[in-house]
C-alpha cells in the first residue's frame, strides 16, 4: 500500500475541468488497489494574480515543495495575450515553478490508441503499436547559455553548454525507465558536428555500461526527425538535449495526430508535475466540452514515474482504450463517422472512464 | 538562345550513370528550345584520388569555376568505410568543392508526384499537392562557431552565430525564388529563444519590405516540425538556418517518401552544383539499375535556379510526370502492385524520359 500526498494544481480556463476529472480517477485507483491518496490544491496562473497579485504565490510553492507529486492543468489568459507590455503575467508562474522544483527533465509520452489512429496524417499501418516515451533535458543546451550581440551589433551568437553532471543526471532517468519497459534507449544528438553533443554521447555511454540489460542506438537528430515518420515503433525511450527535444517532442505528438489525448510530465529531484500538453482553452472553459483524457493520463503518468506503480497507470490507460472502444468521444477527437449520440461532454466521458477502473 | 557552359561531374558509384541520363536530356532540352550548351567532365571523389591521388584535383576545381553550373553526381566509396584513419578521402573533395566556391545556400525541392504519393509515411490526401523549395544556410550557425571544453573537460560548448550579411545573401535567394513561384515564404528560427534567431528575423523583415510582392510567415523550427506533417500544402519557400535546415529538409524528404528521386543545390555567388541526395550506390553500381530521375530533376533545377530558365526546366518535370503515369518506374520506386515488364533500368527509362521532351 501506498501513502501519498498529492497537490492538484487546476490553473486556469479548462485546467480547472480536467483536473477535477483526474483527480477523482486517482481516487478510483487508490480505492481499488488499496492506496491511501490524500490532497490538497493550490493556486497558479490567472487565477493566483487575481487573487493574490502573484503568478506562483508562497503558499502554492510551499505545498508544491510538500507534496509527492503534482497534478496540473493549464496556465494562461487571453487578457494577456493583447497586453504584451504587462508585467505580471500567468506564464511567470510556470516558470518559477519550474526553476524552484528543480524540473530537469520534461518527459513526454506518444502513445497511440487504435481507435484513433485515423487522426493522424500518418497513415494508420505505420503508427499502429507505437509508444514512445521521450526524455527532453529542460535546463541547459542553447536555451540558457551566454547570447548577444557583438561587431557593432552585426553578429549574433548563443552558445549552446553541457555538463557532464546534466548529462548524467536525465540520462539516469531515461535508462530507469527504459528498464520498466522494452529495454531500448535511442539518445539523439548532432555528435558529427558538435562539441556538446560529443560529451552529451560520452555521458551516455559511461551510463550505458551500468545498464547492460538496455540496448542503446545513437542517432543523429536529422536521422531521428526522419524515422519518427518513417518507422515510429522503431522507438521505445528517446532521451535528448533541450533544443533537440523542443523539435522532436512536438514532431512527434503531431504524428499522434491527437493532441487532447497527450500528457507530459516535468521531474527532477523533487516533486513531479504532471500536465497536459493543451493549453488553458479559454474559448470552451466552463462550458463542459472539454476533453478530460490528457489530464487523466498525466494521473496514470503520475502514477508510473512519481510512485512507481505501473500496474495502476496501466489499468488508467486500459480504460480510456476501452472507453474509445465502445465508441464514446469528446468533441475535439470525434469525427463525421462518430455517433452524435456518443459525443460527451467532460464530466460524462469521466463517468465512462470511472466506470472501467 | 542562352549560351551556357555546364561541367558534369559525376563523382563515384552510380555517379556516372546518372548524371549520363541527366546530360541527355540537358541536350534535348537545348535542340528543342534552340539553346546552346557546351559540356566539359571533371573528376572528384573516390575516382579522382585513383587518377591522380587528390579528391579535388586544381583542374577539376578551375573548369567548376569557368563554368555556368554543375551537374554532379555522387562521392564515396565503400573502401574508406573501413578505413577511417584513411588521409586521403573522397568526401575531401566535396567539402574542398563547396568552400572554394562559396556555396552558401543549399536548396532542397521537395515535389510530390502523384503517381508516388503512395510512397510516403503520409496520407496521400495530406500529400498531394505539395510542392516545397527549402533554402538551408550552408556556412554559418553552430556548425562554424568556436567549440571546445572548459571546466576541466567537464563542460562542452558549441557557439551558434550569425551576422547581418549571412542572413541577407540567403534571405534574398529565397526571396526572389518565392517571387517566381507561389510568392510565399516561411522563414524558420526559434527568436522566442534565440539571439542569433532574432537577428536572422530582423534580416529577413528589413528584405521583407524590399518584395512587398511576397507574403512572408515567420514560424518557430518546432512548430514548422509539426506544420510540415500536418499540412505540408501550406508552404512554398522556406528559408532557414543550417543547423534548422539540416532536421526539417531530411524530415521533409521523408515525407516525400522516394528518396531516389530528390534533387538538390548548392548555390553561392558563383558556379552554382546540382545534385541527386541519393548517394553513390556501390551496391548497385554498374548494373544499369540506378534510378536517374534525381539527376534529371537536378538539371530542372539547375535550369531553372542557375539560368532562370523555368519552362525548360518545367518541361523535363512534366517529362517525368508522364513517365511516371505511364507506369513506368525503376527497381527502388515499384511496388507490389507494378507490373514487372514496366520496371526499367537506367538508360531504359532515360529513353522514355527523352521521349517526351
Ligand atoms: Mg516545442
Ligand atoms: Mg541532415
Amino acid at each position: 500500500m501506498a501513502k501519498k500526498h498529492i497537490l492538484i494544481v487546476p490553473g486556469d480556463g479548462i485546467g480547472q475541468e480536467v483536473t477535477a476529472v483526474g483527480k477523482k480517477v486517482l481516487d478510483k485507483i487508490a480505492a481499488r488497489f488499496n492506496h491511501e491518496f490524500t490532497y490538497d490544491e493550490a493556486l497558479i496562473g490567472h487565477v493566483a494574480i487575481e487573487a493574490t497579485g502573484d503568478p506562483l504565490p508562497a503558499e502554492s510553492l510551499e505545498k508544491m515543495r510538500n507534496s509527492d507529486a503534482i497534478l496540473f492543468g493549464a496556465v494562461g489568459h487571453p487578457k494577456y495575450d493583447n497586453d504584451p507590455s504587462a508585467k505580471v503575467r500567468p506564464e511567470q508562474g510556470l516558470l518559477k515553478m519550474r526553476k524552484e522544483l528543480g524540473l530537469y527533465a520534461n518527459l513526454r509520452p506518444i502513445k497511440l490508441f487504435d481507435e484513433l489512429l485515423g487522426a493522424s496524417s500518418i497513415k494508420p499501418e505505420i503508427l499502429k503499436g507505437a509508444d514512445i516515451l521521450f526524455f527532453r533535458e529542460l535546463t541547459g543546451d542553447i536555451y540558457f547559455g551566454e547570447k548577444g550581440r557583438k561587431n557593432n551589433g552585426d553578429t549574433a551568437y548563443d552558445v549552446a553548454e553541457y555538463s557532464r553532471y546534466e548529462v548524467q543526471r536525465i540520462g539516469r532517468k531515461a535508462f530507469d525507465a527504459a528498464r520498466t519497459r522494452r529495454k531500448k534507449l535511442v539518445s539523439v544528438d548532432k555528435a558529427n558536428v558538435l562539441e556538446s553533443s560529443r560529451l552529451w554521447r560520452e555521458e551516455i555511454q559511461k551510463l550505458a555500461l551500468e545498464y547492460p540489460d538496455v540496448e542503446v542506438e545513437y542517432q543523429f537528430v536529422d536521422a531521428t526527425a526522419m524515422i519518427l515518420i518513417k518507422e515510429p515503433t522503431r522507438f521505445d525511450v528517446v532521451v535528448t538535449a533541450n533544443l533537440f527535444g523542443d523539435i522532436l517532442t512536438d514532431e512527434a505528438s503531431q504524428i499522434a495526430g491527437s493532441m487532447g489525448m497527450l500528457a507530459s510530465a516535468s521531474i527532477g529531484d523533487g516533486t513531479g508535475v504532471y500536465e497536459p500538453i493543451h493549453g488553458s482553452a479559454h474559448d470552451i472553459t466552463g462550458k463542459g466540452l472539454a476533453n478530460p483524457m490528457a489530464s487523466v493520463l498525466s494521473a496514470a503518468l503520475l502514477l508510473d514515474i512519481s510512485f512507481g506503480l505501473k500496474e495502476e497507470s496501466e489499468a488508467i490507460i486500459s480504460a480510456i482504450d476501452q472507453v474509445l472502444k465502445k465508441g464514446f468521444r469528446t468533441r475535439d477527437i470525434a469525427d463525421k463517422t462518430t455517433d452524435p449520440s456518443m459525443i460527451l461532454g467532460t464530466d460524462a466521458i469521466g463517468e465512462e472512464i470511472l466506470k472501467l477502473l
